[in-house]
């Protein structure tokens, strides 16, 4: 292990600044859906919570970025991808709660909103990336971006990452922001984050607003490459209620300020890049997971003796996705038949299901509750003592082969119901 | 529409004769999960809810079957798959409370069940199918069976349908039953049957225990492919919660009784005997759906003009699959983004995003929520009136072709949570 976890967030590597400010778009597209859905284009008074987020860089910086698989993209994404064609960014510009999605003038807005920012940052519009996230199918406010970005502008500072963080957030319930470092060439490189995100997460980069920064020298494909590989055992293993978004982002923007030689190969200053992003991506991955909308638990399933890591991250993710798992953990039930039914129907193929052993671990101990494909009588207030902590790990073992994958997820409680029964106003 | 619905259940059609009584099954597997896991196999205090279900015919019938495609298997579709291999059958016995899955002595257990019903009815016991539902991998209390099996035999009855469809239950609300009569070359023929399913619903025959009986005349072959088809456009359609059981079991056994010549090719008698078929499993499906753990909506997924049939199959599934379609419709929320996003990541060719429109419908009227792939402005008052009633409807049409499809499932409630948070005790 070559990297460490130091405090902070997108600031921390060299030549960023942020911060997040209350502008008012939650509050303009939540007044116009109880107004019939007109967008309210005039003033308004904030509702006090931040929405809108910036972060920048002193110098253009080589980028990429993963988006959502689903069909219906925010537009958005059109133009961020337009913009990330040169392999180049400066900076973002990101609101919540309004996700842009699904409207008849969104991709002029999205063009719009990093036009502002542009402006206001005096660099090139193609520099800027364009995130939304909140509410689909409604018109997105400029007017609150228009009269606040300026103000954001200047309070952009290498103290205003956390505020970026809240500005991002939609039903989450914490801010999440991390930093890492690692050696590279004898230099030290900084790599920071902030992501959202809490319902509608699933494991096809369904996962949230992730922006990352780093002070590393590394190549735009390089950096793509390194994006691509950590996503799949991190935010692609993360599954909060099966729904993948409209606006799923992960973008990456590198200064070079760290003075490392150009990581332009998949040489061995790149596996320390990977090893110390893949360590971050799966540190944000439970916490997204833990933080799913009313989630009580974070699950961890743990598969080995799988036939290869294909089957064992399929597996992973059907026990993980399984609502009945998921309600029996929320429950304390350490019921071992939904377990094994979700291995049955996940698609992956096992050899023989009368190898396959189940346990549940956490912080409160270890209890086997099958063994051999077969229910095995076990201690159940043990079992109940180890299911009421907040960090479950679910260990399956196979008998097939070598494949092992892990995946994250949540309970499934009242309050995800309580949540998503009433989202939009 | 050539068949017509009538009052009644399996012993509707001529020769058959069911019953169903409180063995004891479902009180002897929860005082063995309190007491360890340790099968009670001595005297049990029945709680009073029928779990043991008989149906037989005064001769024997040709028979078919389909079950669950989950690779974990319960060890009585093992068994019963035996007895069907020479497409007859005479019986059916089955037990609630204990699945007789994931059990080191299952496949033992499950033929001993068999045995104990042929003995009763002094028939073969290769003529008896064998099914149970209820917990995992907890040991099978034959003792109940055993010590109540001649009582429910003596009970055998042209009355006793309905309690058979009772003894199926587990989470059920309501009892399924139904028959439907056509006239196949001037001959009347009676089709009936009873269901169980309420939660581990899913789209993969992923269904239920569902005993069908007839008096038509129709060949074992004939039997099979009518069963795969109706079950394609209504068992196969229905989804409550994405789980898919170990257990499930759609069975016909057809006596002849109705003195029609028999049915050995897909000719028109067959496409009769299709067509009130698949209308009764479509009735069923939604009843199922309905009746869905927790579920206080039916929701219908109509969608049209997709590509073909087979990506309307599934853009309808994947919407009523959609946990934040589910909850939103719990909630009375119009939301059409999660609808749209749902049809974005169902896997579905859609050449069109910017032609989907979205409404929703009830017997309180319908509403357009969302024209060429952007929402709409609408009445949302409107709106919740129509999402309040107790059946919805979410149409959704494309502009990509003829395909079209229906989908059947519930909302997601506070209750689903509930009831399986602590499903086995």
């Amino acid at each position: 292990m070559s990297y460490t976890f130091i405090r902070g967030g997108v600031t921390a590597p060299q030549g960023f600044t942020a911060n997040g400010v209350c502008a008012g778009v939650k509050q303009a597209t939540s007044d116009a859906i109880t107004k019939a859905n007109k967008a309210n284009e005039s003033a308004v008074i904030p509702n006090g919570k931040r929405d809108l987020a910036l972060i920048a860089c002193d110098k253009i910086c080589t980028a990429a970025a993963i988006f959502t698989k689903n069909l219906v993209k925010s537009d958005t994404i059109t133009v961020t991808r337009e913009h990330l064609q040169n392999g180049r960014a400066q900076a973002v510009i990101v609101n919540s709660g309004n996700a842009n999605a699904c409207n008849p003038d969104g991709y002029e807005k999205a063009a719009a909103m990093g036009r502002l920012a542009a402006d206001a940052l005096g660099i090139d519009e193609n520099d800027v990336l364009v995130a939304s996230t909140g509410v689909i199918g409604q018109p997105l406010p400029l007017a609150p971006i228009e009269s606040n970005i300026g103000r954001l502008k200047n309070l952009l500072s290498k103290d205003g990452g956390t505020n970026a963080a809240e500005a991002i957030m939609t039903t989450d319930t914490v801010k999440k922001e991390w930093a890492v470092q690692t050696v590279i060439g004898g230099k030290t490189v900084t790599i920071g984050g902030i992501a959202k995100g809490s319902g509608m997460i699933h494991i096809n980069m369904g996962t949230t607003l992730s922006f990352v920064t780093t002070d590393a020298a590394i190549s735009a494909d390089m950096l793509h490459e390194a994006l691509v590989a950590a996503a799949d055992v991190s935010y692609n293993m993360v599954s909060v209620d099966g729904d993948t978004s409209t606006n799923d982002t992960l973008a990456i923007l590198a200064s070079g300020y760290a003075g490392n030689t150009e990581i332009t190969t998949k040489n061995e200053d790149y596996a320390l890049f990977l090893e110390a992003l893949t360590a971050a991506f799966q540190a944000v991955a439970k916490q997204l997971a833990a933080d799913g909308e009313g989630a009580t638990k974070l699950l961890i399933c743990q598969v080995s003796g799988a036939k290869d890591t294909q089957a064992a991250k399929t597996i992973a993710k059907s026990v993980i996705c399984s609502s009945l798992v998921k309600a029996a953990m929320f429950g304390a039930d350490a019921n071992c038949g939904r377990v094994l039914c979700a291995i049955g129907y996940s698609g992956a193929q096992v050899d023989d299901v009368k190898k396959i052993d189940v346990a549940y671990a956490s912080a409160a101990g270890d209890i086997l509750v099958c063994q051999n494909g077969c229910g095995l009588a076990f201690d159940e207030a043990k079992a109940e003592k180890i299911l009421l902590e907040n960090e479950i790990t679910i260990r399956i073992t196979l008998g097939d082969g070598d494949g092992q994958a892990e995946a994250y997820g949540c309970d499934l409680t009242y309050d995800y119901v309580k949540i998503n029964g009433d989202y939009r106003t």
